[in-house]
């Protein structure tokens, strides 16, 4: 028997999706929900708490007291300054064993999670629970990209890499052979907004999203769904594309019926 | 004699700098100002030519009939997609030839240096004429960086040095060791400027700008300037810091003035 799953959730669609994947397998689950980051409308009705980030002893209790086994990170959480985050006495241990400031997005949440599996806890990825989630090799719709979006995504994929070696953003935006937009913390959506107006003339970008070379799978893999292919869509690109393998898609065939009816394509790109 | 200086003038300060150094240094020059970027206030009283940047012909025809020896680059220039560009046949075949698509901006500007000599025009860097322009090492003004802004200086200089690797750009913003943007081709205005937006709490962000290891050192030297400076500090950031000896700082008491009274450091860091 599968154990009890622990959600922690922050923001985005991947909460509730993994809330309706625990409830179509009949899965017990719990939610730990970070304040200002989870959509409250998908917590009726769930067995939740809610707690700041820098709560981590509470955070730790509370993951205990509902019998969690398991547990999966969903959706994406601001990452605050040491200040802003006011660690509680246990959080301050563990940053002070770490040196926060020191570590990549990628190296901290490494860290988080030896420090959950020390606590008794299986920490699985995203794609476990969601299953059958993650990007194919190829085209996805009817669109495919063209001579030109080849190069850019060809393009794309060796600064993404470079990029996410540095362990600074997982995705850029390419057009002709230009690097409009390489994204940091501002995050995915950020970046394509700001893409809209560095547009250059003719043919346009496309979006290139990655995993970070020394990726930690059980958190934070990149992800799109419907509403980054609208984002794409509005900003004038011509198509999106991902590492097959280590990308979750969020509602596929959602995905595809809106990159076939704003003529975009979404690909799939062999991992190196 | 010093022969009659070409200034090649783009956006931004730089190009009314290069006439101010020619007026003061008693030396003749003329200005090929490309539509779009140049401020035309600047042109008032000042020997001219307007043209559109895809216009290479006509360029070199300009140049050769006012006179000109040598060549300086001067303030930025929107990078064109070649469709936007709307090439004349010498510029076309320039094109055909390097590959436009397939070139970083700097391997695109050592390209054009190469064409303006082969034209018989001697091309010089911006700090040959603005003389003794460059950041020297160390704390401009009366503000210094702290432990951890130098720390964040410190990371800065690595993850710009890796982006200008790539031929992506010269500037990002760390705060508390968090990279919280990336400088592509929006230029380093519109980073600070979001950088606003992404701040978070306790000590404020640092920029950190740097040539490009491959940087062709007569186009494209990383400049600041006092607009820099109070653009940073409407931001929210603490400092800025360059690299001594390969950065134009224009107007250096005003930048001096505009950081003490900002309260913000200004550092050129030891190239490495």
């Amino acid at each position: 028997m599968v154990g009890k799953l622990g959600i922690l959730a922050g923001a985005g669609e991947l909460p509730r999706r993994m809330i309706e994947a625990c409830r179509a397998a009949d899965r017990e689950f719990f939610v730990l929900a970070f304040r200002d980051e989870v959509d409250p409308a998908i917590l009726t009705d769930v067995p939740h708490a809610t707690i700041r980030l820098g709560a981590a002893g509470e955070g730790f209790r509370l993951l205990h007291e509902a019998g969690v086994d398991e547990i999966v990170f969903a959706g994406g959480l601001k990452r605050p300054t040491v200040t802003s985050l006011r660690p509680d006495w246990r959080a301050a241990k563990f940053f002070a064993r770490i040196g926060y400031r020191a570590l990549g997005d990628n190296g901290l949440l490494s860290a988080v999670i030896e420090e959950l599996e020390g606590e008794g806890f299986k920490v699985v990825g995203a794609d476990s629970v969601l299953g059958g989630n993650l990007a194919p090799v190829g085209a996805f719709g009817r669109v495919t990209p063209d001579a030109q979006a080849a190069a850019d995504i060809a393009h794309g994929v060796t600064v993404a890499r470079a990029l996410g070696t540095l362990d600074i953003g997982q995705a850029v935006v390419i057009q002709q052979g230009i690097v409009l937009g390489v994204e940091a913390i501002e995050g995915t959506d950020a970046l394509i907004a700001r893409c809209a107006a560095l547009r250059r003339e003719g043919p346009g970008g496309v979006l290139v999203k990655v995993a970070k070379p020394a990726q930690e799978r059980r958190a934070d893999l990149p992800t799109i769904g419907v509403r980054t292919v609208s984002a794409c869509s509005e900003a004038g690109l011509r198509g999106i594309a991902v590492e097959a393998g280590s990308t979750i898609v969020i509602d596929r065939a959602g995905v595809v019926a809106a990159a076939d009816q704003a003529q975009l394509f979404v690909v799939g790109v062999e991992p190196s």
